[in-house]
Formats: C-alpha cells, structure tokens, sequence
C-alpha cells in the first residue's frame, strides 16, 4: 500500500516468542507492563535479537499517494517480535469499524487519522466517526464491566473505582464540556516540506490540518476524583495516567504513560470521559474510560486510561520526558537532548485554511470564498481571524457573524469572501490573535522546529485566480467555450492560438513595436 | 523510463503517411517546410488527424526520478506522424556519440540536456561533451562540402557562400571569443517547484542549474558577410536564421527560425562558428555551421544555420513571436496573449550555487565552501558575487582572487569559504552584481513567470549545518563513532539515548525544573 515502506520482514527469532498474557480479565489485547519489571526485561532481551530495518524515507522524498500513507511496518514489528500480531491486526479491524471510510490514514499503525477537510469544518462539534485518532499503540477491547480505575501514589487514600462508581451522581457530579483537542502534529507536512527532521522510531505522522476535532466529553473532573481519595499527599504535584496500549522506546517496551500538573486538574480542566457527544466512547477513543485536558497537547489525554498516580515532578515515562518536546531551530540531530526542548503541554494559537486547499485554481469574479478553524489552547479562545490574499501584507478580519460559538476550550470555524483582484498565483494566508493577543509565528521557517511538533505559524496556501470580472480574462474564457476547452489544469498546453495575427499587428503598433525607434 | 509519461501510441492514421524528402544532398535530416508552403499545409492536414496525447504532468507532482526526466513521446509523435520517426532515433545516437555519458536528460527528445554540477563548474571554458544541450527538434546530417549558406532578403546582393568560402580569410577575418550561451530555461526547476506554469506542447525542460555553459567559438563576424553582400538595403533591421531542424507549433510545421536586431550584428556580437573549442562543431551543437550570438538567450543561436535573410521587424516565426516570452505574474493561461510578454534578447545578471547541493547535511568546523557560477549577458559582465549564509541577510563578498577570468561574453566560476556559526535547516543563498550595477530578484516568487522562463533570483539553497566546532555537537559525534553510527541521514532515527538520566536530572535541577516555583 505504501511502496516506499518495506514489507513486513520474516523474523530471526533466536528463542522461542513467550507468550505474554493479559493479566486482567475482560481486558484484551491489554499487557500490562508497569507492574511487572521482569517481563519488560524479557522484551528488552528479545528485541535485541532482532535488526528492525530502517523506517521508510519520506521526508527526503516525496510522501507516497497511498492511503494509508504510511504502514508502520516497524512499529507492526515490535509488536510481533514479542508476539503481539493480534493487537496490530484487530486495531484495524476497529478503525474500520468505527472511523469514515473515507479518512486519510497518515499511518496504519498505530493509527493515525483524519477527516477529509470539507467534513471537517462543516460542524462545530465532530462527530465521532470523523474525529482524528492519533494512538501510539493498538487498540485493547476492555468490558465495562471489567472496568476498574487505580487511583494510587501520593494521595491519602489510595482507591480503586470501578466505572459504575464514577458514573454514580451521588458520588461525583458528572459534567459536559465541548473541547478540542488538537495533536501537536497538526500541520505538521508544512514542516516536512520545508525542512526534513526528526526520524523517529515511532514514525512522526505526515499530518496535514485535520489533526484538531471538537467533541462534548461527559465524565467527572478529576479534581473530584482525587478529593474522594481524601487528596495529594505531600510533596506530590503531577498526576501520572497510565494507558492500557502498549508503547515502545529505544528497545524497550512500556504501558503508555503521561502527565499533567496538580494545578491543571484544581483548574477542573481534566475530565475523566466516557462518553463522547452523547455516546458510550468508541473503542479508538479510549473506551471505557478516557482523560480530556482542555486545552493541552492531545498526547496527555490519555486513553484505555487504567490507573492515576499522584507524583512528585513530571512523569519519568519516555513519552513524557523523551517526546513531544519542541526545540529551537539550531537543535537537531547533532545536538539534541531531552533537556533543551520544551515540554509541550498548553497548546499555542493557531488556525487554518481549509477551503481552498493549496494549489487549487479558482475561477471567481473579484472574491474567494475562503474558510477554516482558528484554535488556542491553554484556556484561551480566538477573538480574531485574519485572512490575507497577498501573503501576509494585507490583512482582512474574518466578520465577527461568520464565526462560529466561543467556547473556553474549543475551536472556532469562520468563512469570509476574500476580496481577489490580482490574476496568477497568490499566496492566501491566516492568522488568528487569541483573547490574550497571541497571534502566530509569521512563516513555517519562524518556528520550524526538530521534532516537527507545534506548526502554529500563519497557514499559507498558494491558490491560482482567475477573475473574470478582467476583460482579457472574460475574453479568453469565452474563446476557449466557444472551443469546447476548459481552462483546468493550467498546465495543459492551450491548443489555440493566444491571439490572431491581425490582433498582435494593431498591438504591436500599439506599444512602438519590440525595440527602441532610434 | 520516464514512468509519468505515456508510452508513443499507435496512429490512427487516415491516410497513407506521406514520405517528405530531404530536399538537398549531404543534407539528412533535413526536411526544408519553408519554400514549400504546399508541404506545409499537406502536415498541418496530416496532424489533423491524430489526437495527440497530453504531454505528461510533471508540474503538479513530483518529477519522476529518471533519466531521460522526460521522454518528449508528443513531440516524438508529430515526428512519427509525418514520418520522420528515423530523424528521432538518430537523434538520441549522437547524443550517445557526443555527450558525457552521466549527462542528465532533462528531455529525450528534442534532446535538452546538461552536465553534473562538479564538471559544470571544474573549468572556465566546457568540454564539449558537458556543454549544455537545448535543441528544438531533431539533430540532421549535414556534410561539410554539400554545405551553403543563403544570404537572402534585403541585403544588396542575396548571395550563396560555401563553407569553403566563409572559412577563407582572404574573404573573411576569422574570429575566436569566449562566450557563455545560456538557456532562458536555466533553473527553470525552482519556479516549477514553487508555482506550476506553461504546460506547452514543447515540453518546458525542468533544467536546473546546468543550462549554461562557456565555449571559444572561432567562425566569422555576421557583420563582415553582410558587408560581402553589399549591405542591407531599407528598411531592414532585423536578420532572421534558419536552421535545418523541424519544429512544430499548434498543428504546424516549421524550420526553426528566430532574429537578432542588425544593431547587435553591428556591434560584431553575432558569430558564424565551425569550431568549439578548437574542434569542428559537434553533430548536436550545429555542424557544420550555427550562429553564436553573444549575451542574448541560447535561443537565437541557431544550429545547422542554412539561411540568413534580412527582414523588417523580428522574424514572424513562431519561435521568435510565440516563444521566449516574459510575462508578468498576474499573466498566464486565462489571458496571455503574444504581445503582452517581453521577448526575451539579451539576458540578465543571474548566479547559482553548484556546491553543495540543496538538501545537504554538512559537518563542518565553522566554514563553508560554497562554489558557483556567476553570468551576466547583454554584453554586462559580473563584478562582485555575494554569498550569505543566512537566507540573505548578511551577505559575503566572493574574494576576488577567487573569481575565474573576467570576459565581456562570458561566465565567472567563484568560490568561497563562508563563515557558518549557526547549526540545524540554514538557507545558503548567491547574487552577483553586474557592470551596470544590476543585480538579481530577492526570491523566485519575485519574479515567477508563466512561461517559467530566466529563473535568475538570487539561487537559494537548503543546507543542514552541523557545526562540531560546537561542544554539544562534538560531544553528540563522539558518542556517535563510539557506537558506530553515522550523522547521515538526519532523518534515520538515533538509536542511543539523548542524555542519561543523571545527566538530564542535573539539567533539570539547573533549569529550575520543568515548572514555576509556585
């Protein structure tokens, strides 16, 4: 499906592959791994046995036209080499059983997905099926039933819940909030186009602007949760979550793990879901029971959640401590540590064109209709959408009347009719200014960044006009009807002629001819 | 071999092909349209017939990755139509008789095609194997003794010489410069990367920086065989060429044919030339007899010259009237006409950098070496190259004593150890600086042109600086050789650790941590 990955290669297998077991049961496709330091040490010795090949090159090159686009035959062969097949293949099964046909898959597995633009912003609120899913592991099938939440760590006392106790009223009053959560690798092909970064093991997915969904989550505030457990003991002040998926780092195998700060759920801006726009969460969201944190990277709103520990500092866990970290432009390769980038946590302002999408040629009569999201994290909303046709030197506000609800922790969809003169390429580009008056980085290059995370700048298209309020263009339009020709793609040669001899002549004698007259 | 373009169908051909004879002996390959407007008109019947593919898309998607790039299978089927497939065939023999073998084929047929940069820029003056190549239609055979020329038109005594006697130096001083010929198309790559133009039946080559090169022509001064000729008589002002070569424009058949003002003729810029670099003409660069004409776009360098005729006004034919034309960005498909570009003569001050490549990653200590080359036409010169290593912010003045030669008709190569502090994606960019004080567009987008013609913004590349006079970065290449692994490429992942935890724990407690006191 995708050429420039290499298929899945046979194993040299030097042991026998143990069998690793669920350990709860009702919890397919759930190995637990934190509890159990033994087995992760048997992983670590198993995949030394193994020379993984190299993950495709797809920043180097050209990204494959396949969908999927990538497969994720590396991470697939993680999961084999510890005899996990049947996690990657029944992940599959639930992406299609639960998402839009017709989403890009920018990675198999784990999946990673997103709805068509059009969909995308024609509401408010995503639905499920077209809401984007970034795992970074398979999908495990947990009962309800079965279902229990641990609660342990620094709180005074450490309880196990089960879901029918969350959902209890008389225990936690259960909220609704509309939130959006948004992957760091929103937008993230503009990074690649520009600039080549991180290949990591886990493959940075190709995303374009679809990595952003809105939902209304129903569930209970941890600040609620935490208080029924009698609160934190000192010196606590992060709340680690613990997802049922299995994750990898540099040869060793983990639960997937994050965190967030104390002060981030007193905020009551941590909500423990389950339930997503009136229904149970489907399977790839998380079912039964997921974390939402408003306004944060989406990687800590933690799926398949099973257990909450109350800790001093942030999460030792790799995808805490070791990914989604936001460098300056000078780090890379060569100088990279897990110190110098930022820990992502709040997102920052940011927004996007959805419609048109770049290289469209657009045949219009003075305005193009043009229309996207505009997002800020961290407790902030956009106040303002700017749209500008000429890269950025004129700017146009985007009517207060077509943009959507302001919500604290949600997006906003807004529409304008761009006033187009100019002919030729264009470069449309938008920028949004939040309520605490962020706006974005100017250029993709102002804030390109090694671990391709974060691509918040202005969102520049390039669109070719076409205005046909121009009389040399209603002329040319007319003569190729009156040819039976269409003026899409421009690239295909004009089969007429661009102007009769009679025509060049006057013109000619019109403009002095070519040269000087003396 | 070139996968995106379609294999040569087979004609559906009305009637019997008929066999246009060469019309002259010693002259294969040569089909004379121009006297014969009965044969004319009988090809442009002919081609009625056929409905001929659409030429490739190759500036929507990526170029494929071949060589030949691009196979011209449309232009090789106008040839097959009229039953000419043979001038084809043998004109990709003497490519492979005449030219380097590791030339890129940025087009098969009309072969176009130059060197590999390293040879580009190893010497002043070309071999003539690596000279660019940018031919129009197919390479005849013409026989030294059976050649004439034929002086015709306004001139007092239309006259036929022979090669015999235009090389006699009792009738004529023979002449050798120095000259640079450049192709219009020259790093046409970047404006197709940036925005798509042209789609013309005469595939526009996607030449990146080779097509241009440096020759000593020795032949005769235009100016002195006029003269023999008794000088034009009123009103001429314009010679217009022919070659032996067809060519085809919207479903007709043509010499190919172009003109040069007198006034450049006059100034002794215009050179008939039997010898390149002290060797008869190559087969492909015109033997047995082209014109050379100075500072002007290749263009009107005829090859297998066969007529000069003085004429009133530039050449009517479609390569001098319908081609080579410069337009403003906000012209293109839905109104270009023929009048409303410029005709591209004389060319503009332009520069490109040949080492490094865009995309490389370089380890250096702090320098540099950027090598290019420089040209300005028009009979202007280049004086200061500049370098940046910044995008074009700061810019480096080429010593020089690092500059190649000064010449009034021709290139200078230049080197320079740039200074390069900063690391990580950095933006290398080159501007030259002319006689007249000319210099070149800040970006492609300042001067993007439908017809995708004089690419001449200064020449911006990619580089990856890895600077290990840096300490991290010197400490990150240690780590790397003590576990055998290699910087290259960026993108492959890094298999170590980033930092140990004691490390990363000290960095932490250094930075105060990842969050505010309180």
């Amino acid at each position: 499906m995708a050429p420039s990955e290499p298929n899945a290669i046979p194993f040299r297998a030097k042991g026998e592959i143990p069998q690793f077991k669920e350990e709860k049961e009702g919890w397919e496709g759930y190995i637990e791994w934190e509890k159990y330091p033994e087995k992760k040490k048997q992983v670590e010795a198993l995949l030394k046995q193994y020379d993984f090949p190299d993950p495709p090159e797809f920043q180097m090159v050209p990204l494959p036209k396949t969908n999927p686009v990538l497969t994720g035959e590396r991470w697939k062969q993680y999961h084999s080499a510890i005899g996990l097949d049947h996690i990657v293949d029944e992940s599959w099964r639930v992406v299609q059983n639960e998402k839009s046909a017709d989403m890009t898959h920018v990675l198999q597995f784990p999946y990673n997905g997103e709805a068509p633009g059009d969909r995308l912003i024609k509401t408010e609120i995503t639905p499920n099926k077209d809401h984007f899913v970034r795992n970074h592991g398979g999908v495990p099938s947990i009962s309800a039933d079965a279902y229990t939440l641990d609660i342990t760590g620094l709180v005074k006392n450490p309880t196990t819940l089960t879901l029918a106790q969350l959902q209890d009223e008389t225990l936690f009053p259960r909220q609704t909030n509309t939130v959006t959560i948004q992957c760091s690798g929103t937008r993230r092909i503009e990074q690649i186009h520009s600039y080549p970064g991180d290949g990591d093991e886990l493959i940075n997915a190709p995303w374009g602007e679809g990595a952003i969904s809105t939902a209304r989550w129903t569930g209970v505030s941890l600040k609620k949760v935490i208080k029924h457990c009698g609160g934190l003991l000192s010196p606590a002040d992060n709340l680690e979550f613990f997802g049922a998926d299995t994750y990898f780092k540099k040869g060793q195998v983990y639960n997937y793990a994050v965190s967030v700060p104390w002060r981030k759920v007193q905020a009551n801006e941590v909500l423990l879901a389950w339930e997503m726009n009136g229904e149970p969460l489907p399977r790839i969201h998380g079912y039964p029971l997921r974390v939402v944190v408003f306004g944060y990277i989406g990687a800590r709103s933690v799926k398949w959640l099973y257990e909450v520990r109350a800790i001093k500092g942030p999460s030792e866990a790799p995808v805490q401590k070791k990914e989604y970290l936001y460098y300056t432009p000078q780090v890379g390769k060569q100088n990279a540590l897990y110190s110098n980038g930022f820990s992502i946590q709040d997102m920052p302002v940011s927004s996007a064109i959805i419609s048109p999408v770049t290289m469209d040629q657009v045949v219009h009569q003075g305005r193009v209709k043009v229309k996207g999201w505009a997002y800020s994290g961290g407790g902030h909303w956009p106040v303002r959408v700017e749209v500008s046709g000429d890269g950025g030197s004129i700017w146009y506000e985007v009517p207060y009347e077509n943009m959507s609800t302001k919500y604290y922790y949600a997006w906003r969809l807004w529409e304008v009719d761009l006033p187009v003169d100019a002919e030729g390429w264009l470069e449309l580009c938008v920028r949004t200014w939040d309520n605490a008056m962020n706006t974005q980085p100017t250029y993709v290059r102002s804030a390109w960044n090694w671990d391709l995370h974060v691509t918040s700048s202005a969102h520049r298209i390039k669109v070719y006009s076409i205005n046909t309020s121009k009389p040399a263009t209603a002329a040319r339009m007319k003569q190729l009807e009156a040819a039976g020709l269409s003026i899409y793609p421009i690239t295909r040669p004009l089969k007429i002629e661009l102007e009769s001899d009679e025509d060049y002549d006057r013109e000619m004698a019109a403009r002095g001819g070519r040269d000087p007259l003396e």
